[in-house]
This record gives structure tokens, sequence and C-alpha cells, in this order.
């Protein structure tokens, strides 16, 4: 043992090189394989259930004690609580990700360089991945399925709260990929210190993705903690902007859905952007059904103008940039859609926006020139999610434009790598111009 | 102006302001008038080029003052040197971007999620790159029309010794792309001072990508001090496998043309390994043309033990890991297969990995065990290359995993928004069971 390595980076040392040695083995596992796995893994779910209630009981009772000493929020119980009814829906995502297409070993790209020369690019798995989350243990069976569906290694650590349930869900998990000899052990790996993850993240290889998941202020310290590559959950500035050609009762549907039906999701409105032109018939009844959902209103001074009788405050200079994550909506009446453009450009976190608008000409430019993941024309910002876009689940939704944007799903878990077959090939027989490349797409 | 900001800071605030608002029109461009900027750039390298020349000839006698003051090496001499041969490469690259299919507006994956729901993935710019180079010259036109091509907006700073022709190509390329009044100005910029760049590489917000471009010190130097994205060059540590079943012909021009061809490329050969059953056979062969070719060679002690009438030391365990660069190699004899991958995954570094072999099982394990941006069955190594792939010319080889790996080209500097169209959709309908998501694959 090197005398200068911690404990805990000793410790470390040895998961991640078994990890890397487990990656090389899976990367090369049939689909089939994988498959049988999560399915197998979806069952062990539903037979040992007991044993995650009652792992889960003894998390909720720590936490309801803290939460009495106020050192924890009631919120959070509700976030660790896992029933009967937390379980099936855990089974029913595995075996979601078991069922869909398998990502590894797609040709995505096919080239006849030259006579006997072709070129394909082909899906892999990323590798090793880190996945560093906040209390919901419900992670565990969700991320797991995920990366091995891809054929890739995890390590995870989870919030201290739900350390029973984690380490439960793990174990069971870990059971069930035993029954199959091609799996390699260290296929899922879970941390238990603080210091484990300190001295994982600290490492300079070894590797291949850091997935942090929880508020944006835990993304952004697990960031600066890495060299790693880091896929973090954006944060979400959304709006809704209806223009004068709305149909106005498509934007009170939209507009509500957007803030009300989950207020606390990244995806939800903050922003109501409203045309001049319809803003006398539009916004009073926007307002009534907000106020209706006890919808807190901040007002740009001729909504507050137009809506004299309702109570709506001044928005601040700092409300246009705010993700409330609760049941507060920021209201601005637009000039045009080019001002409503110019607005999200400049204060949107680059997440989901939508217009509502019958133009198509208006919904063609709104959708080109803004810059973000999500760009809907009448449609609730709040389909930006994995599981509606079709993926069957999501590791989070990304803000960032390299890899993966806008929800992640299990494509985000892969890379791919260029596979040449020659028969002799060498490129001075083309820089001599013995030789010349066809470029002839497969 | 705000006081606590250096005057570098200030100017950089100012260019990264208005590259971002550059981005933002340049985004939405129809794909003729980039295609036709890059042609009328490439006819303005061509008419203007006695400017070019001349601002290069101040660039090199300057240079060649450093280098008889064994301040400067005279390989960087070369690297700065451009002729009228130079220009007309730089020509035909450019054109040869222009001629690409446009990357932009690509729908990638389209899914009809319900009836009148559908979600479109399409292709669109990054956004705002910034470039750091050291000498050559001809990194100017070459990485400005990618960046064009895809929608994106660029920032350059390069090294010192070139400053003049650098200045003349950007003036060049920026009159260029004045002609069309479509095109935002600071489409293309150039930092003048190392000050500039460590204040943009310090930024909060503001560059979605950073590329350096030059030696592996230089890329890690870049990366340690910024925030954002970098998409650098990778070392290449890459290996030719001779397995026992090779057509030895073949294998002796692949090791060759692998090693000998351009020894500084990052895509050469550093080690080349042999199976047992053939080195007898083999290795006097290639130990000759090596010798011929005033190649170094580093062996194992079985090597040394077979080749024992020639020149060749004992390899250090410090010699598998080395990026030679030069007409250095390291050979060992392995007892299969299996050996070969465990060395290559050991000491490689991801870049491009060969093996030669008539055996398809073999083969195919190879190809999916090695983890590598690039795996060869009976090719150079030296194919590993943008413009060799069909890519018309590359910003440089990735061995990272994320977003583009291997030799990176137009798709490498695009990202994607997903687009969704409804007609009032709103998600409390599904959750209600009142509809319910098709996701069918349009």
């Amino acid at each position: 043992m090197n005398a200068t390595l911690t404990l805990e980076q000793q410790v470390i040392k040895s998961i991640v090189r078994r990890a890397r040695a487990a990656a090389h083995r899976l990367g090369t596992l049939p689909d089939k394989i994988r498959r049988d796995a999560l399915n197998t893994a979806a069952d062990a779910l539903l037979s040992r259930k007991a044993e995650i209630l009652s792992a889960n009981v003894l998390d909720t009772r720590a936490a309801m004690d803290l939460v009495q000493q106020h050192r924890l929020s009631s919120a959070s119980i509700a976030r660790l609580k896992t029933t009967e009814q937390t379980i099936l829906d855990m089974v029913l995502r595995v075996r979601t990700v078991a069922a869909l297409p398998d990502p590894i070993g797609s040709v995505l790209e096919a080239t006849e360089l030259d006579r006997g020369l072709r070129l394909y690019r082909v899906s892999c798995p990323i590798g090793v991945i880190a996945v560093v989350f906040e209390s919901r243990p419900d992670v565990i069976p969700q991320i797991a399925s995920l990366t091995l569906r891809a054929g890739n290694v995890v390590i995870f650590k989870g919030g201290r709260e739900a350390a029973h349930t984690n380490w439960v869900l793990n174990r069971i998990w870990c059971d069930a990929l035993a029954e199959f000899p091609e799996i390699p052990p260290n296929t899922v790996n879970l941390l238990k210190t603080r210091d484990e993850v300190a001295a994982l993240l600290d490492l300079e290889e070894g590797i291949d993705l850091v997935i942090p998941r929880g508020s944006k202020e835990f993304v952004r310290h697990i960031s600066s903690k890495t060299r790693f590559p880091v896929l973090g959950h954006g944060e979400g500035v959304c709006h809704v902007y209806v223009d004068r050609s709305a149909n106005l009762a498509k934007a009170l549907d939209i507009a509500f859905d957007s803030k009300v039906q989950y207020p606390a999701a990244c995806n939800s409105m903050e922003t109501l952007l409203v045309h001049r032109d319809v803003a006398t018939t539009f916004l009073p009844d926007i307002v009534n059904r907000f106020l209706a959902a006890n919808v807190e209103m901040r007002g740009c001074t001729e909504t507050i103008a137009l809506i004299a009788d309702k109570e709506i405050v001044l928005a601040s200079e700092e409300d246009w940039s705010t993700e409330y994550s609760e049941l507060i909506v920021s209201i601005r009446i637009v000039d045009n859609d080019t001002q409503a453009i110019e607005h999200i450009q400049r204060y949107g976190s680059g997440h989901t926006e939508a217009i509502v608008t019958e133009d198509h000409h208006v919904a063609q430019r709104f959708t080109d020139s803004i810059d973000a993941a999500g760009v809907y024309v009448n449609a609730s910002t709040r389909f930006a999610d994995g599981y509606r876009y079709g993926m069957g689940a999501e590791l989070g939704i990304s803000t960032g434009k390299l890899h993966a944007r806008g929800p992640v799903g299990l494509q985000g878990l892969t890379s791919y790598k260029y596979k040449l077959f020659g028969d002799g090939h060498t490129v001075a027989s083309y820089t001599s111009g013995e030789r010349q490349f066809k470029h002839r797409r497969l």
C-alpha cells in the first residue's frame, strides 16, 4: 500500500481499478444478457420489496427526528419515502429500459474510403460513470438500468438520509446481476462516505463521466470539485410567449399547465410573455386562473396597469432571471415576437421555451432563433422530459450544448468508435498519388 | 465602464457580447449564404495572396532572428512559412468545406408523441467557439471555414510568431464576409494579446467551447485555465498488433507506414506488438526495414534475444506509455491476442489501435474489446484523420469519449435542439389519464 494515500484514496483507487476492468468486459456483452439482467433485477425488486420497505422505515424515522429538530425540511421526507407504489413504479421503469432497443453497436455512419477500405462509426459504452445524488432512493434502479443497458459501469454515492434504502437497493441489484456469470462483479458500486466521493472526484483518471443529481447548487459544487466531465441537470428559466395570432383558449391551457401542473420541475414556466395586441383579452382570463390556483404574480408596469383590480406586485429586474420553482410567475407585455425573442435570449437559461401562435412564419422564426434545448409551438413546457419524449427514462435535462442536450436518455450514455477495415492499406500510397480516396457513403 | 475590470477584461466582455449577438443571427442564416461566403473568402485568399506572403515574410524574418538567438526551434520556421503552395492548399480546403452538405437543420430523429404532437431533434450550431493555437497560420482559414459552415462564431488567438500573417488572413476573411449583408460583423474575431486570451478563458459565461490547437502541454495548460468545455487534441500512444494469422506482407507495410510515413503525427505507431508464433519470421524483416529508415528500436527482452545481431536497446517500463513522435519504436512479443489487448488497454491512450490478422473472429474480438477512438483491421494507424475519413477537414482528433471522438469535423461543431409542435397540448391531460402517449418513430 502506498503510504502517502489516505485510506479513502486507497479504497477508491481499488474500486475504480476494478470498475475499469468490469467496463472492459461489459462493453462486449451481447444485448440479450444486458436485457435479461434488467428484467431479473426488476423481478428481484418486486420479490424483495419487504426488505426495501423495512430499510426505508429506518431512514424515514431517522429523517423525521431530524425534521423535528429542524435540521431537515419536511419536503425531504416526501422525497425519501418509499411505498409499495414507489416500488411498482421502479419495477415498471426498469422493465421499460430493458425493452428499449440496444443503444450499443449501432452503425451510425458507414463510408467506403477506397476499394477494400471501409469505415464504420459504431456506438459503444462510455465506460465508468459516477452518479452522485441527493436523497431520492429511486435513483439507484432508474440509473443502474440506464447505465447497464448502455454497457456502462456505475459508481453511486447517495445521500446519507437514504443510506439504508440505498444499501438494500444496491444489494438487490448486485445479487440479481450475480445470477449472470458473464456480467462482471463491480458493474454496480455504492460508495459509503463523503470522504470516498471526495477522493473519487479528486482522481486524475479513471472516471469517464460524473453525473450529479440534485439542486443547482449541488451540481455546481460537484462540478467545481473534479477534472472529469460533468453532465449536470441545468437550471430552468422557461418562458411561454403568447403571440398576437395565438388561439387564446390554447394559450390559457398551455400557460396554466406550464406553471401550475408541477411548479417544482425545472421545465415549468417562470415568465409569461404576452403580445400587446392580445393582452387586454388574454391577461384578465389567465390572471383569474392563476389566482384560483394560488399563483403569486409579478408583472411589468403595463401588466399592473392593465390588471389594476388584482393583486400583482411589480417585477424587479431580478425576477426576470429567477427560477422560482414554486407557484410564482412573472408577466411581461411585449411589442412583438422580436421583443419576446430578445427577452428570452437575455433572461432564459436555454432549457425550454414555448410560443403559442397560429402563424406559421412566426412559429418558424421563434424555433429557429431561440437557442434552447427545447423550442415548442403550441405545447406546454412541461413536456420536456425523457419519459414524455419516448426515451423510457432520463438521467436529467442538460442545458449544455455539448454531447447531450435536453432530456438525456440511453443515447447520452453512449460514445462511439471508428472501426476501419482494410486489406493492408497504407497512407503512403495515397500521399504518393498511387491511390485516391473515394469517400462513398454506404 | 466598470472600474473593477482591467482594460483586457473590458475589451473581452465587449467582444464576447458582440460575438453572442452575432451567433444568434448566424444560427438562422440559410445554407446558401454560408456556402457562398466561404467561396468568396477562398477567392479573396487567392486574389490577395501578395498581402499574405508579405506579412509572412515579416513573421519569418523575425522568427529567423529568434532561431539564431536560440530562442525558437528551426522546426517552427517550417510551420510558420507560408508559400504560394500553402495558400493554394488553404483555398482548396476552404472550397472543400463549402462543398460539404449543410450540417445545420438536419432532422436527426422524429417522433409522434401523440396525435398532433410531433417532436423533432434538429442539428443546430453550438454558438461561440474560442480557438487558441500555436504558430501555424493555416489554422485561421481552415477553422474559420468549419465554424462558419456550421453556423458558429469564432474567436481566434494565434501565436505571437505568426502575428502579421494571422492579422492579414483575418482581415481578408472579414472583408470577404462583409460582402454579405446578412452575415453579422464579429462572426470571426482575432484577439491580440495573451492578457486578452487569459481574460476570455477566465470568464464565467459567454463561450460555448474552447479548442486549443498545439502540443499536449499546451492543451493541458488551456484546460486548466477555464471553466468552459474544452475539446482538445489527445495524446496518441498507438499500437499495431501483428497476430499469428497475419498476412506478413500486409503486416510489414502497415507497421512501416504507421511508424515512418509521418512520425510526428499523433496517429503514428509507438509500439509494435507481435504474436510469438510469427515473431521469428516477421521481426527480422521489419527490423531491417526500420533500420533502413533510421528508426531507433527499443525491445522487450525476447525481442532483443531474437534479433541478437542488431542494435536494439531494452525498452524500459516508461517506453510502453511514451508518445515518441519521432523515429523511435518499442517492440514487444506477446503470447496471444488477449495479451495484446491487455497491453493496449494498459498503455494505450485511446487514440488509434490496429490489428493485422486474417482471422475474422480475432479481428472482431479486437475491435469490440479495445476502447479507442479508432480500432483498425489490416490498415495503417495513419488513416486516423478528418480528411481521410471524408470529413473535408478536421479540428483535431479527440480521445475524449463525450461529444465528439476521433477526428472532429463539422458534426463536432454542431449541437441539437428539440422542436416540439403541438395544438394546445398540456401535460395534465396525460397525467390524468385522459390521453396516452403513442411514441411512434416518424
